[in-house]
């Protein structure tokens, strides 16, 4: 299952707990002959860092990572692009405090019944800080599609000025991402179990604290009707498109050549300031809340849109060269 | 990528076209020692049928197939075991009256531009048809899951005398399939890319006219605040349980032991009476509508939901398998 | 694992055991757009068929099998291409006698140990049965590397004299199969993990009764100095090529577009005439020897040379689709 | 494909390049709870390291690695365990004077046709530098295996005095390396496909300079009777096992429980002081030898000893974890 790994052509394989003396990725089956270099990654991850807004937890590292393999003279080789970032906010003595309880929409539990065994520091693989990983490839992912055409975009839907007010209540709030990605090429995507939707789901459930997925209309095309859902072909600019975009991009899991569109629901951080009733690990009741010091998310959607753009970038970038296996 | 194949240990690859000669599937991965027997299979194959009730596609066939391989004196030999269920209601030339037409909300645009072949026959592979294969393989899946006290079970959420009146009017609607799976056992899912919710959404994101995938609060806890939503870790019987399961089933990918819950949104069928403007092959304005004497399927959800506790099995049997091996 | 396939872009899954009800193969991946029928297919398994030569065991079937899926007028569609071949040779009966017997060189012992159950009729999967399915997808593979300039030859090497002699005397020998490609595009197998050479060794010592795999100098090469074993690169006709070919076609695992060539050994077949000393399943003392009216293979090497083929070609079409994402 | 990857449940891929930063593995799928230390793989890569004899290119580097993730207070946790051996011995200087020949036998010319480009300092991936990564992972393996009770043990079949006498003239000669692994458990092994001898033929057929692999007789058999080739079942110490062992280990595929014993033939090093004739990059007539202070491997079977033994591990570690899936 090699659960740490995603994609088949181009295949990101990740690693690297939060606490832990670095994160980093290894990319396997980049082309060759794409120009790339540690900044144009770093300013991917710069989007991402946390500390950026009032509204995301301040811890203060710069996100600074390194090319390690696969770039020669400037240029991809083919070879595997390891990449790695250091951890640098160290500090793991915050969690002390808490390790000895089940923690509530967290990790701990789970992980300690599968392994018996928990990298408590800041939640070691389960941590959003993998995330940084998945940009770091993603960037790479980007590049490659730029250069044929597509571009993809992400964003927020959610009231900032209620993440404010929840944060003022130590409290947190779900959100909504959505995506757009436009020039993707016809036909990208493959039948069956490779539908380009059913890859962008597994990506986004594959995410931190991701509650669903939908494609084009979505939940709601489960009250409407035929006559009202289908997308009417009609020709512009030479060229086959549909009227309206309910599908949101592909048709039987293939990409038509319209806008590719779809949001992702995020649940609020469980790490709050207000106690929540729990028990420690020999089943005494207790109550667990963020420790003094702690960084408090009150919104993770936030830091997730660069994360949402980076795994639409890894399906269709796979997608892609996917593609050219398909005819004689 | 293996366009055709789901899971990793568990793992079927299904093949056939709508009318073509036959469908099927190999499931590879399935343990050895399971009594089975076709019977049990076509069991399966017989909730799925269509034209059980007045509101789906009067499709008379009987679906009733048979194991090829892998079973020896009535249990698994640990061989992949092929199941074939041959076509019969064989009659294409309704087909050929659209066969020339770009069909809105259908396979054959993607189809065509990828491939430059399309067998317009009932969808090809692209129909819902391929869909008995996952049932057939998840009637196996089934069996694993229920020997370790894992049950499935899945509805439709939709009205059904809003369905009734839209197949009066020749048009169509979606629906919500909802799964609940209990006893699973704490500890399947993998971390990071092979997150139980990942493998779900993949799965269900598969399925022909899916558009949307959720677990427990689901989009609902894109609103929700982290105090609402945290679930409480609680004491029952000697095991820790949470009090609430907004979770719906899974902490950080894998299993917490709670039911897992979920929903699937389906789209309104694309083939209906009332015309919608499209194109022909040749970019000429024209219009499709169903070709008389043809299924007419007003609400595919109501077929989904065998369907869709066929993919949570394979999902499951598949993560409980890996689970083996998680501890040295 | 997925224990029954075989490939990864054009990726094969083989089914059914030596006296069920059929032996088949789906082959997922085939680029759409190859003409391709029946005939073409039971070409190739004729090639292969038993019964044919005095030297080969004269069980008297056919082989003759047809495409399920997959093509439609005449060409293949790009969806999985299922091929199945009945068996009709089915007189198991004369494999009760020995069936509580541990039968030396044969699978029985292992996938006892293994799966507990064991489909001892003809030795279920482990039989050289499950080789003809092989062939019929190397049969698509050969026609796809045709296609774009690559022949495949391979032949036996042993004295057929020999094989007539060990034959009267109720024995059996072993023999060495040499395969030569050519046309091969410089370029195709990839780095590390999935050089040439190491997906062909993969692919022959999945063949049953095989021991051994080298390419070019092989064996030979363990005793070579570097100053012979080097070949000296020239130009011929405006092409860069080797003055000679110890490394038979690929360097580093990526071929040089100079022949590939190589060897596989195959052992002597386990089942003679000549009693041998074993155990029954309860462990007592008891002697095996090939039950009267049952077929005979002097030596199974004969019968595996359409068999190599079959594998070169599909290690050969995998590489060819997948170097096609080797650059940008 | 991957082509960096290897193994199902156990699962590394491999970075870097000879004369980059750094070279890595990440060991995906590893059991929690294995004891683990940067000490235990430094003391692997000890017996790798070149420099320690006479007969090995004297590149002094140290060869200490790290483990960055998946370790957390001396245990596994089942997080990706990344191990990265930085780079010392940096000076590519000496490969700017050959860097515009094609090198007889060496990676340059197929890497430059397949990605047009290549990292040419040391072999880039091609190096047998990459085998470092592999051995880091086969101590782990290594550890897991002996935790059940199966040691693995490989040395070299060649002429030492021949060497060193091979050496002063500045040539190279190959080798044969084999391998013995005991306290194989009944079993381990899938059939067809993932056979035992296909899965170790494939690991040594990756290594850099193998041309070749047998199983227990190997080539031998090729030549051998069925009557004395065939292994007699026998009891010893209430346990069913082989008077002989032909079969090297497996019947079928799967471990009988026999020492597992093969070989590896190695060519001799490619690059030699002796000038070979070769083209330049614009295919102008020239002549290859080891530039002056280069390293000169005199018989590259020697380092590929503990590599042998770490890639059996690989493959025997996977099989282990596979097994514990074969039954219900």
């Amino acid at each position: 299952m090699a659960a740490n790994s995603f994609g088949t052509i181009f295949r990101i394989t990740t690693f690297g707990e939060s606490h832990g003396k670095a994160i980093g990725v290894v990319i396997d089956g980049c082309p060759a002959g794409l120009e790339l270099c540690d900044d144009e990654i770093n300013e991917a991850l710069a989007k991402r860092a946390p500390g950026k807004s009032p509204l995301t937890s301040p811890r203060k590292e710069p996100d600074v990572g390194e090319i390690i393999s696969g770039v020669f003279e400037g240029k991809t080789t083919g070879a595997p692009i390891c990449f790695i970032i250091p951890n640098r906010d160290y500090d793991s003595s915050k969690y002390e405090a808490t390790k000895d309880l089940y923690k509530p929409g967290h990790a701990n539990f789970t992980y300690l019944e599968k392994y018996a065994v928990f990298d408590y520091r800041g939640g070691g693989r389960a941590s959003a800080r993998e995330t940084a990983a998945r940009v770091a490839a993603g960037a790479v992912a980007k590049k490659i599609l730029a250069h044929y055409g597509v571009t993809i975009e992400a964003h927020l839907q959610q009231d900032e000025n209620l993440i404010a007010e929840v944060q003022k209540e130590g409290d947190s709030i779900g959100g909504l991402v959505e995506f757009i990605a436009t020039g993707v090429p016809v036909g990208l995507g493959d039948p069956v179990y490779e539908k380009l939707e059913a890859n962008l789901a597994h990506a986004m459930l594959s995410l931190p604290a991701s509650k669903g997925f939908e494609l084009g209309s979505g939940f709601r095309a489960a009250s409407m009707r035929g006559s009202e859902h289908n997308d009417a072909f009609v020709e512009r600019d030479g060229k086959v498109v549909t009227a309206t975009n309910h599908a949101g991009g592909t048709l039987a899991g293939i990409a038509t050549g319209m806008p590719l569109i779809g949001r992702v629901a995020f649940k609020p951080a469980s790490s709050i300031k207000k106690p929540i009733p729990t028990l420690s690990l020999d089943k005494e009741p207790a109550t667990f809340s963020l420790p003094e010091g702690s960084r408090h998310d009150p919104c993770v959607a936030i830091r997730a849109v660069p994360v949402v753009e980076a795994m639409v970038a890894l399906v269709l970038v796979d997608a892609l060269l996917m593609n050219r296996c398909c005819r004689l």
